[in-house]
């Protein structure tokens, strides 16, 4: 058994981050309590805070994954595939804004996505691996952006790390600042504004 | 004297407020203390706690004045006023980071403004109050927008309220998630890119 002690904690992280996500989505931040996570998952909590040693990290850890569950579609049309991106992070979003709450009263909360910003920005460490996790799951969409500009279906001088945080930006805005919707409809106004820009239609 | 009621409370709302604003940027949010405000405002804490309840109210308060004083230039060029306006606004976002941190250690965190969106995620009166704040100073960005689309500047279809989102959302994201810098020169490519657009130049 000894040799096996590598896929046996890999098997128990499992366990203890399914049981988290459950908790934070049935009470959302506030009602989040580490022991019952260590309880439902049935495990020790001395072995849980070895591993995360406070709600904040545990946390983390959860949306992190939770960003990995988002798929990157390359089907070579870049407007199709920025619109199903931008849909499914504002899904996810959503997901997150109504986490412990029964009767989404107030849908205009950023919720558990809000407690996490706050999070980051208050413990270094948890800032350096939100970034790291957004670092990681944003690389595969500047790689998209890059290959369709490559491909000449954006501009040459197309900015891929601009043309990103446009899209993202605005749907974190939306949902930590002006509370207001996010949607497929707002994907598709999103990613028209983005891509055709403001200007008029110039003569060449 | 009994006439005059209204102003001296405008007048120590004032003083209230500008001790707030100076113990915030000093101390950051986690050392924010009201009664420290009270005192050095001069003001007994009941006057203050009759006003602002919790130090997250009173927070909020500061940063909608920092907010008012943020011009928004209409000069009629819309790329020179967008660029200035998002400048303007991540200089806001800087000082911000910044409130609190002597050596600014750890250049990439978001700081107060993190704190602010928790505290409107948390009680659902503050964050209805952030939202006013912020919907009361778009609307002056929005105008500048709609206007430069009548005159024919932008495009007649531009979403005033989506080109917004890709400008003030960047900021935002890159502040509170990524931690990426923000300042003149990304305000200029960020505006390029809304304006111009990520598509090739079209056939006219």
């Amino acid at each position: 058994m000894a040799q096996r002690g590598r896929p046996r904690d890999a098997e128990t992280d499992e366990r203890i981050l399914r049981a988290a996500l459950e908790q934070l989505l049935a009470h959302g931040y506030g009602g989040f309590v580490v022991d019952k996570v260590a309880e439902q998952a049935g495990v020790a909590k001395t072995t849980l805070y070895r591993r995360w040693p406070t709600k904040d990290h545990l946390a983390v850890e959860v949306i992190a994954r939770m960003q990995d569950d988002v798929a990157v579609p390359d089907t070579g049309d870049v407007r199709a595939d920025l619109t199903d991106y931008v849909e499914q992070i504002a899904l996810g979003l959503n997901r997150m804004r109504r986490a412990g709450r029964q009767g989404a009263a107030d849908d205009s909360s950023a919720g558990l996505v809000a407690e996490l910003v706050a999070a980051a920005a208050r413990h270094p460490d948890i800032g350096g691996l939100v970034r790291a996790v957004f670092a990681r799951r944003n690389e595969l969409v500047l790689g998209l952006i890059d290959r369709a500009r490559q491909r000449g279906a954006l501009r040459p001088d197309t900015d891929p790390g601009v043309l990103f945080d446009q899209l993202a930006g605005a749907l974190y805005y939306r949902l930590l600042v002006t509370g207001q919707p996010i949607d497929r409809s707002y994907a598709e106004r999103l990613v028209t504004g983005a891509l055709d820009g403001a200007l008029p239609a110039r003569e060449s």
